[in-house]
This record gives C-alpha cells, sequence and structure tokens, in this order.
C-alpha cells in the first residue's frame, strides 16, 4: 500500500464512525486514524473480520475496534471491541471511503496542464499531453501524443509512455515500456451488487509497474482495492490484456494477446501465458508455470508446472484427451 | 427505434424504390413514407418478408407493398403486393439506404466544435473535448479530455464521461459512468458478404444506456441495424467487453471483462457473466442467469439457470464432467 | 518486404558483424550489404541457418557468410562460410539491429506536424491529426479526430480513417475503413527470453492492408519482423481483434470481434472466423474455411473445412461429441 498517492483524512472521531455505519454511539469518543486489515492495523486503527481463517491474524491484531458481524461476535469480543453490523464488506467500503474520500472518485482529473517542455530538459514529451498533480516522471523518459498522466503517478527513469495512454495512481519503474492505447489506474470493477445501486469497494491501492517491463496496446490495468495491483520486473504483457484489481504478477513472465485476469491472483516468476487464457480470481499460481493458449484457470497451480484446456489440466493429460 | 437520431428522407416515389431494386415500375405511383419490419409498418410504409415464420405478422401488416422472393410470392400475394427480388435482406438494405442515407456513413463527424466552459455552466468539460451537432448533455455532467461526443447524442445529468472517449447515435441515462477509450455508437459489424465489395446493413438503431449504469474502458458498443442497441438500468460492464448490434441487456447485469455478445442475443435481468465468456447471436437469456467465466453460450437459457463451458452447459454437469 | 519504410545501413564491415557477435575476426575484410533468409539473400548479403529443414535453400542460397551453430557447421561448410554463434536466432536479431538501427525503436514519433488543411485540398483531416514524415495520403480520404499517422505510411485513394487511432510503417489500399481507437503497425510481440532484459527480435516488416478492406474498432494489428503482416482485399473485420506480427490474412475474409492470432500464421480468401476465436502461430488456415465463435486452433486447416472446438475439430465432430 502506497498511501502518499491517496489523499488520507486523519483522526476521524469513532462516533462518526457509527454513525456512518448507522449504529448507535454510547461511551466515550476517540480519534481513530485508519482503517486496515487484522494483520497491519495499529492501535489507534480500525479493523474487520468476517471469517474464521482470519483467528489468527484477530489474536494478534493491535487493533482495538473491529467491524463484525453477529457470527463472529463472540470471537472478536474476546481481543478487541466488536463494532456490529449485518454485511461487513459493504460497512468497511463506507468506513474506508470516509478515511479516503477519493478513493471512488474516478471522475476525469480537470487539475492538469500542458507540460512546458523549456522546465522538463530531460523529458520528451508529445503534443497535447496532459500532466496532473502529485506526477514525477524520471530523467530521458518519453511521454507520447494525447497522453494523459492524471494525479499521482511516478514514473522512473528511461521510460517510454506511447500515445493515447491514460494512467493514474500508478508507481512506474525504470526502462519501462507502456504502448499505445493502454488505461492504467482506474478503479477495479469489484462491488457489492445491490437492486437499484451498486456499492462500489473503495480502491486505496495503486499500480505497481517494475523496471525493464512492457505493457502492450489497448490494456486494461486495474488499481488494487485495500492492496496494490503488481507487474514484476522484466515481465512482458502483450496486446490487449486485461489485469483487474490485486492481480500480482511475478518477475520475467510473458503474456501474450488477450489474456485476462480476474481479481486478486497472483502469479510467480518467469511464467508464460499463451495468448486468450483467463485466470479465475484469488488464484495462486506457481513460479515457472506454462499456461496454453485460450485455457481457463480455475484453481491454483503448482510451480514448474506446464497446463492447458478449460478448465486447465496438466498439458500432458490435455494432449491425450484430445488426441 | 429512435429515428429523430437519424435523418430519414419522407416521401420517396414507389417508382424510385423499383428502380433501386433494378425492377420494371408499371402501374400508378405512390409516395412512400418508410420501410418498417411488418409489425410496425404503416400504410404508406414499405415493408419485406423473407420466412415462414412472419406469416402471423403478415396477416396483420398494414403494409401494402412487401419485398419478397419467389418462394413467398404467393403467400404474400394474398394479403399484400409482393415486390419480387432475388436476395431479400440485401434489397432491404438497399431501401433503407434510400431512406436513410446517412445510415451507413460512418465517416468522422467533422461538424464538430470545442464546447465554451462559459456557455455549459453545469457541465465539466476536459481539454480537447469536441462536440458535434444534435447533443445533448445534461446537468452536472463531465466530459473528460480529448473525448468526442459526435452528432445525434443525448447524456442525461451527473454522468461521468471519461478519456478519448467516442460516442454517436446514443441515448445516456442519469448517473450513468463511462471508461476512458470506450467507443459506444458506431455501425454494427452486420453485412451481406459479396465478392468483390461486401454490402453492408442499414445501421438506423441507436446505443440506448440506462440510469446508473458503468461502462468499463476500451469497450465496443455498436448501435442497432433496424432496432436499437440496449443496456438496462445499474448494469456494470468491466473493460474491453464487445457489444454487437441489436443486442439487449437487461438491468442489474454485472458483465465482467472481455466478454463478447455476437448481434441480436437479449439477456433478462440480473444476469452475471463471467470474464471472456462469449454469447452467439441471436439467444435470449433469462433472468438471474449466471453464465461461468470462459464459457461460450450456443443456445437459449431459461430463466435462474447457472451455465458454464464450451458449449455452456448445466454448471453442475459441467463440474461433474470436469472432475 | 518493403524496405524503403526502415532506414538501412549499407556496407557493414565483416569485422564489424563479427565484433556484434563478440567473435575474433581473422582474414580479408568485406562489406556486406543486408541480411536475409537464405531464399533472397545476394552474394553480399550475410544469412542463417538454424534448422535442416532450410537445407534445400542453403544448397541454392547466393549468400557466402551465414550464421549458425556447431550443429549445422559441417553442412553449412559444404556451401558457404559458416559463421559460429551459440544461440542463432539472438545473432541474427543482433545483426538485424546493425542494418536497420531503428528497426526497434518504437518511441512516439516525435517528428510529426500538423496539417495544413489549406495544402491536402482532397484530403479531409478533423482536429487535432498529426502526421510524420514519410506519409502519403491518397485523395478524398479522410483522417479523423486525435488520429496520429507516425512515419512510414502510405495510404490510398477514398479510405476513412477514424478517431484516435494511431498508425507506422503501413500500407493501406483504396476504400479502406479503419475504425476508432485501433492501433496499427507497432512492432511484434516476438522476443528471445533472457533473465534480467529481453532481447526484442528486430522488426522489418510492415502492416499492408488491401483494397476495400474494413478494421473495426480498438484493434491492434501489429508489424512483421522479417516479413510483412498481410490482410488481403475486401475482408472484413470486427472490432478487439488482435492480429500478430507476420500474420497473413486472404481476400474477403470476415473476421468477427474479440478474435486472436499468434504470429505467421496464414489465412486463405473466404475465411469466416466467429467471435473469440484464438489461432496458434506458425499455422496455415485453407481458403472457404468456417472457424466457429471461440473455437481455439492449434493445427492446420485444409481448404473448404468448417471446425469449431478447442482444441477445434471437424464441426460436425463437435456437434456430435456435445450433443
Amino acid at each position: 500500500m502506497n498511501n502518499k498517492f491517496f489523499y488520507k483524512k486523519n483522526n476521524i472521531p469513532l462516533s462518526k464512525i457509527f454513525k456512518t455505519l448507522k449504529l448507535d454511539f454510547i461511551g466515550k469518543d476517540r480519534k481513530i486514524y485508519d482503517i486496515k486489515d487484522l494483520a497491519s492495523a495499529n492501535s489507534h486503527d480500525i479493523s474487520f473480520m468476517n471469517s474464521n481463517k482470519y483467528f489468527d491474524l484477530l489474536k494478534k491484531t493491535k487493533a482495538k475496534y473491529v467491524i463484525t458481524n453477529t457470527r463472529y461476535k463472540n470471537i472478536v469480543d474476546r481481543y478487541c471491541k466488536p463494532i456490529l453490523v449485518k454485511n461487513v464488506l459493504p460497512s468497511v467500503a463506507n468506513v474506508t471511503l470516509l478515511f479516503y474520500p477519493k478513493s471512488l472518485d474516478d471522475t476525469f482529473d480537470n487539475n492538469v496542464f500542458t507540460p512546458d517542455q523549456r522546465k522538463y530538459k530531460n523529458i520528451k514529451f508529445g503534443k497535447n499531453v496532459l500532466i496532473g498533480k502529485n506526477v514525477i516522471i524520471g530523467k530521458n523518459t518519453s511521454i507520447g501524443h494525447n497522453t494523459i498522466i492524471e494525479s499521482n503517478v511516478e514514473i522512473g527513469d528511461n521510460c517510454e509512455i506511447g500515445n493515447n495512454i491514460v494512467i493514474k495512481y500508478s508507481k512506474i519503474g525504470n526502462n519501462v515500456k507502456i504502448l499505445d492505447g493502454s488505461i492504467i489506474g482506474k478503479k477495479g470493477f469489484g462491488f457489492f451488487p445491490d437492486y437499484k445501486k451498486n456499492i462500489r469497494y473503495p480502491h486505496i491501492g495503486i499500480v505497481i509497474i517494475g523496471h525493464n517491463s512492457e505493457i502492450g496496446s489497448n490494456n486494461t490495468i486495474d488499481r488494487g482495492s485495500m492492496s496494490d495491483t503488481k507487474i514484476g520486473e522484466n515481465t512482458f504483457i502483450d496486446n490487449q490484456v486485461h489485469i483487474a484489481h490485486n492481480v500480482n504478477v511475478g518477475d520475467n513472465c510473458i503474456i501474450t494477446a488477450q489474456v485476462g485476469f480476474a481479481g486478486s491472483s497472483s502469479l510467480g516468476n518467469k511464467v508464460i501465458i499463451g495468448g486468450q487464457a483467463g485466470i479465475s480470481g484469488h488464484l495462486k499460481i506457481g513460479n515457472n508455470v506454462h499456461i496454453g493458449g485460450g485455457s481457463g484457470v480455475v484453481k491454483n497451480i503448482p510451480d514448474n508446472s506446464k497446463v492447458m484446456g478449460y478448465p486447465a489440466k496438466d498439458l500432458r493429460k490435455f494432449l491425450k484427451d484430445n488426441k
């Protein structure tokens, strides 16, 4: 998490948080500094629990107040003060929005300016480039025509950013190439379906792209919700690839055209993925994995595996089954 | 159909229609007002018939003149005056083009202007925005950088239209978000293959997007040919989705990244579609249907079904077959 | 190959080529004119051999010097002078880069200008159009808003180039339509994976699009590496299609939305491909072939076949297997 990329309110009264959750507040008020998961919360932060698998984290958390539901009330009660809500995650979303009021505002950035080439002697700008606030661009980097670097972006040295690109909430290493038409850093497609008006997850993660990597044309890489979306070093991504929020791609990976990732999956290093393959959400793909073109990956894949098919299975089995 | 979006010629002589179809015209000339399907045609319109399944409509049609071929000549003769051609649909395309001479002209719109922010006090424009003729934009709506609202577009209140977007021939509700790089309202990919030079369907439908919906980045949504392409209310569409002409998506649907629709299919309400799934043309998908990621849907799906696979089948069967 | 599109150095000393390959050079130096495959090399060119299947070409080649490895040393020795390297193709890439120093430089083109409409009386330009060096545009052609025709592009007569398009290194016929948001002519996704820093193939091919063809919205068509990427005449391509380097599509083909091609495959004439189908690399698809939507084609397909499935098989078999 790179919170310097998002404006955060500090010291929100606990009573205000209760009010946001439509709960009555009784007792002595206190200031809350942030909302974080159980592992990273400090004593002045609020946290949340909605599954038994977080029990070990609960035991060690520094958070005093934990948003939860009646199912986990007793267990949370042993370690912290439970804040009881009906739906944990939408409540977390609402509280996160209190601390990060801009985390869901993806309206186009109107605080942009046309950079003055004389002021940026080591940067090559195309025509009609627009730059927002809180943007840092390294030396010998080029930014192509009509490209918009919205606010809260760091770009390293010797990068080549192409034409017609939109980037926001991203941290890009050195020697990175981003090709024409890609859209990087918008909020992910995560929300709580709600009749009449869906409720969006907060998105306070950014997109991090490692050194020497390449992002192809017309790609979409969404920023993370509560953690970051990461692309490793020397990882090459072809055209029309979609990478959803919180996905974590390792180093030296090769991802060919039209591949798609649902949210929150992680890839090891040296993973090769053939064209049009799809990776479901919340999966763990190991190192040195080869995924054949067109595959649909729906479960974890251990290191050094070769898989293909829909659903993806061992490559030898796929070839045998389709002989 | 929203014909106010398309310039229509009125009162075309029947003799001119015959000439367009390379037919000899004998008898008393008369003015024809429009070309419509059998159900919606009025007494001054021309219509067409190319399948027995339209027999019931033929019996009730108000149209006097019906384009058809020798196969349906006798049956049409009972109710209307048949106009005999070799290929019905290309002939319909040619006659439609007579009435709607701009229905296939998708050349970029050069009658655009840069909006004067002082004249649009309640609208937030980015840099390099271009607006065409016959465009209405509601209050508190924002239009991002480099976005082109070509002619014949209505946008509601409180909408967020992002950067690098092109919209034409569309009607967009209130509180709609359209994300960067999407292209909405171009003519669909329908044509009559013809050696040397394919003949395009006419496209006099528009794109209609309901209130509170969201269209992701780098999407393509084509306008309808003889009817409209519709997205319902509170329907959320992820990135890199393709929606072909005449598709009808219901309310409260969730369509994840890289899904594709061939033309003329309809979706009920509360349909959820996983990433990269494909929906063939002319299908009817019911309400509350869940379609797994990567599926290829090739037949109708009744209400409340869960399907997955290529071709898509009952989810339990898919899971069992792939255990 | 259309080398007038790429700047080529002439007469590079053989000793410099050896130095580039980190080999000791002994003997009399000589000038080398170009690097070409065995079939097209002339006596002053250098060539390469890395497979027995090129044996017949080796016997007839005019090249005197051939880059190869120890495996083919003896066979090459019979006809030419072998230049022994460890990895043939990366060495070829390095030597190609010597002759074509700009073949991998895909930084955005900063030598562009805004065309003066008065000077191009027969061409219709939108707003913010940018044109690079070595660009020829035919009469009655229109170029949409924000479109960038980078250097080394020839466009024929009566073409309609839409908005937000980027084209480089391409040769486009007459009556061609290219729709909004497409990116044509960037270098392909071919490289030699290398720990820390992948090595890119040279890309000295262009994109050639035949007369009367149409390229949909948000497509990506990469230029060729050692040969050209070709789209035939009267071939229609829908939205969000990806065509990789060296692909060769015939005449009168219909390629629907979200189809993807890996590199170097060839399609005959009158091929129809359904939505989201994928074609693996280095395949030969015959004439009059129909490929069903969602198919994954992994082997050659003879003329007049209908296939569907993943992997694609005879359509009747697919339908029977999935009854």
